[in-house]
């Protein structure tokens, strides 16, 4: 069964509990629960992780290595200046989608721009906790191509 | 029965006919025909129109005010400079979702600003023609949620 | 009879029916039967254009040559890029005046840059319907000081 | 009576007397004449005040307050710093309306920048002294609309 | 018999009328002529075109595919910004030679940068109505190589 | 018993063994138990924390809501790129004092921008170790002015 | 008997009655009130003035020297283009502490920027009438130091 | 006689008292006698003028027209904002020459950039005091090759 | 015995098995174990470590005091913005050398900007592994001189 | 007989034997032979001369002055800084016409601005070698309408 | 007897034959005739070299070590890019003060800055051949308090 | 036997004699002699060569085609500037490395970025004199893998 990890970077764990005019009033968990649940209507087993330290999202990144087939990651602030998590994601041979609740490009200046995206497979902002389920539309798109030979 | 209107932008005519490593081998009317299938399944009327005029992706965005529920956009090169479809964007009180085939951020530097964003409803980047059919799905879960009070 | 030409730029057209707070509430054509009353009153004949196509625009700045002697232009958007604009405001004999309803300068930061200024005779910025009635004002001064010989 | 002030900043007590290809032949106390003038036949009250000194032009902006409906403000150079002026307009509640004779932006680069223009009512630019005219009959229309009710 | 297009952006139709210190005193038509006459001299046909349509103008580059082996393109004042037209010359697979009449690094700085000439094969700078002349060599040079099976 | 957090970032555990001339002789055990002390004498119980790890402060700052009533942060050289911290401190209901021992304006570039102020309460910078018996005492104000019903 | 001088810059003159969402409803009065008192308490003579005049503030600066032991100051806007003020700072051999009522980094991008801190001993921001009486308890420390040999 | 006006802005009255190592040992008193022989010795009046006031400086650059053939100008820090001195000396017909004593350009960035040279005759930097006493002699120069028809 | 510790940063653990053209087919525990050979023949103890985490990392480089005489360090993509190492580097008094297998000048822009530089001793970039072997021998220089009393 | 120095910058002496992807295969030598065969037809002089030394460059152009009709001039490298080349072709009375064998645009960045330009009669630029058969061709025009009389 | 170098850059050689509004009617040889007159009469020897080589300027400044007591320089448009003579500048412990005949703040904005003057003495700027008469003045003031133990 | 040449650009020859608190004691001559001596312990034969002439580095390095197997290069100031250099070295098939004794980086910050790393194989900076015997180190490395068939 092809496997997808769910990664959520740091402040993420708050989800439901802070700002809820831009975020949503759903919590980590229940977002984490309604994809699981996407995941198996669609034949695809989700596994999520969330922290609040770049080296553990980067260590998550390396491991999956071996056994997911793709990353949808919400790297959080970090998205701003992480470049070891954009080199975590060129390093691994996993297709990684970039998902952004918010519209970042409508908010302060300096959230317009990801050093992230340019490593990663694409990227989807703005729709809220759609934007997950969106990004889980993709990959397994993604993965029945493979399975179909693409 | 709902209705999405899909508005491309210039050079998207060529679709198929050049620089396929970048954007794929499926013509326009390829792509047209397969949001139209979704479109049915979903029971969502899909309209596709595609310009190299500036002024007439303007002149539609107005139109679709009463006749169209979404606009789907990927405003091609004018992603860059138009702010004229930025302000279209805002004007209308239509959601209106960015699209975009190829990640527009690991390339030229000037492809990563787009001034369209912080006036959209969200934006897609990078999946290939899937970034248009995860497009059409958001559109779908929007029409859905307004027809269900929300 | 001197003859003034109004031209509006893109999304102008949406006057009254869009983002009202700063826009004000009268609709395109209100403001045009307004201007044309204020130049009957000083004996000016007021001609008004509206497009949403750069070069119709531009067109309309040409064909302005021998039959206009003022031309009052809100180039909307286009204020903000359009060099084709700015060289079209050169390239005519006839004095230009840029009018813009809100305050460009206490918006999104790009908008306080016109690339058109620096062609035209002067700016008027701010003043919702009123920039209009200004700028027919100051174009009816400088017709009175050439029919005075000045 | 209603009543407007005018406050012209540092260097204009030169003007008819410096660079007149730039500012003109008139003299500042023909163009306060001149608008004294036009207010009487308004019936509106002007006083104008000109100061060298970024204080005491902040100091006249304070006691307008009580004493004036309506400012018309040419900083001069102060244009391009003073954010203690921008302030002042800010801090006082009377509509305030930036005025300059030239085309700042088609000058040196540092004069198409205002930090004024952001806290004001609205600006207007290149008309030579018709520049402070058109101040006069903004202010006229806007004392009208406020006596009226508006 | 090879074919070469030539196509003249924005406020060139005004060539002659307007500033002639920078733009020479031939007509467009003058020069359209004089370059028919270059081309028949050397067995080439030479069509011309001009829009200030940003739209058109990419239309005509699109429908230049199988119609002419080089295009020469002087894209005025959208040189500067429009990138929908770089798309455009990138999008067809015929060689396009840039033309400007006048020196633009020696005016304003917004003139020196052009977004079009990444995606052009080579660029003519300054010579005025010569740089049009020296392209339709350089047109007929490639011809002539590619008829010589280079 | 009201309580105080106090955070200290990446390498403040090596205060009095470093950069003496800048940071001061006292070690950071020494700043704790001074400001448990003025905490003890304005009835306060005061508690401290440092780490090294970004994800760790994140992590105290998330733990602080329901524990803590105010939180004074000195984020070290997070300060100037740790935009997780800035959302962790925007996304918690606690007023955060940022502190700094140093004048960082007058020291490298780099140090005098903070990414973390603007969601921060107020912020102290210079005064060495006073610098956090002045947040105290800032603290201390703020949670009198709600007891008192502020 | 130690003295402290507070100086007050352009348009604080007007606190309590304007933007109070920013400044707070204390008049500058009643500031200067409370700090004699919290003075008093502390056994330290504090000297109030405003000016909405640099040159003024500059006089006073000077002054200062011999007659008061540390200075408090708060420039208004000038914080953000008075280098002479800076000069001014560095020019005397008294600790100046600057302060700020509202955080300056939280506003429009330019007060983010201080040019006088460089020169201060360290800066207090965004406690609304609270920062002064920070700088008032920075200042009675420094005094007792100095007094105890310090 | 020839006349010449020295002007010293901002803090120049503590020169001799202030930061020696960059500025000197000598007082403004000490330097305006030593100019005022070296004028002497030269047939040249010599008067001196020392404000912390920009205005004050402005109003003696408008004042010194008809009174003094050549203007000294040490602008202090006003040098490199002060765009209302820019124009001042360009607004009265009388050669100024910008001196300053330290090498501006060796000490914090913004130091390096005058507003006001572009508008001088010529600019002497960095030789101590000795700088005033080579504008004198270039004063001296420019006044006798005025007397001597030149 | 003198003691030499090897840190290597974010995604270096992967050496070997990522990009491979870029940073060559040793495994991170051959080159690890290869330094070890070079320093045993040179007399020198070599112990290395590698982490994700940036705590982690400023952990080592402060417990590496008294341990260790000499550090070098490959910081990964973390030389791009981590002051908190920059500092870390800076508080301890032991040489640190800064190490790059590829050519960062030579890659994305962002790359060519290290934030640890201005900390470090000295930096070798661009020899693949040799880049470790010259910072040992480096090093092991720098040990020897200290040895014979330098 | 006419007379037309071409100059060749540095590196270009390694011409057809170094990236001959980017620069073609022809020799430098072979080049300069076939612009003499193409003068010789066309009845004008060519010299040619090159050098890897900015000031042997300027020198040549220097002596140019009474000797040449027309300068063709490839800066290399010495393109983007060389501003002593730039004046060494404003002050010589000779046109000047600069000539690079590759797009410098479509390469590094700062290849794409040349600071010579500015200063010459017109820039051909991306066409191999025969952008130097170009800029001969156009310089055959220049000195045939001077013969004209023109 | 004490010795002062006067070096003269790239283009300097034209003096007298090229734009003679920027830079006056007198040759370079005028010009050094006259400075050894006035090095005559205050009893210093004055030799001069030009050169359009950045290289020979070099060696010159070198060999000036024990040869000459100050080196007043133009380093024509060296002086915008030549880090090379800014650092033999501080190679040598010889004062150096760098000339320019034209206001080169009013001119090209490149012009404004020189890479030279953080190196030299002083600097002079804008007085004509004047320019070098003021240098060779303060070299002698400077080599008089030299020879009075100063 | 293979070769290696040393290449010292402007102002190295001074060294031992200039700013040796920077740059060390060791004269050019002892540096190359140390090498030299390094060469011969490994089998490598090593020539030197310093020049102040950025024309002379450019034909040394095209010199050293078929004559040396490595290029260590000190590049001055010019490393700062020197496309010219930049493209030498990319236009010879050679390895070159370069060289810097200080660190770059810890100084004023136009030293930090060097634009002929880019084209370098690697760069080691900040040893001191020790930088070049690291590079020396490289190269027979290098040369030793050559001639083991790597």
């Amino acid at each position: 069964m092809a496997r997808v990890l769910v990664l959520h970077g740091p402040n993420l764990n708050l989800l439901g509990e802070r700002e809820e005019e831009i975020y949503g009033w759903l919590t980590l968990e229940q977002i984490n629960r309604e994809l699981q649940q996407q995941g198996q209507a669609e034949g695809v087993d989700v596994a999520a992780f969330q922290s609040n330290h770049e080296g553990e999202l980067i260590d998550q990144i390396h491991d999956a290595r071996g056994n997911f087939d793709v990353i949808i990651l919400n790297p959080g602030a970090l998205t701003h200046y992480s470049y070891a998590i954009h080199d975590a994601v060129r390093s691994v041979n996993i297709p990684v989608i970039e998902v952004h609740m918010s519209n970042i490009t409508a908010r302060e200046s300096w959230r317009s721009r990801s050093v992230v995206t340019p490593a990663a497979w694409g990227q989807i902002t703005g729709f809220g906790h759609l934007s997950y389920h969106l990004a889980l539309t993709a990959a397994c798109h993604l993965i029945k191509s493979y399975q179909n030979g693409g």
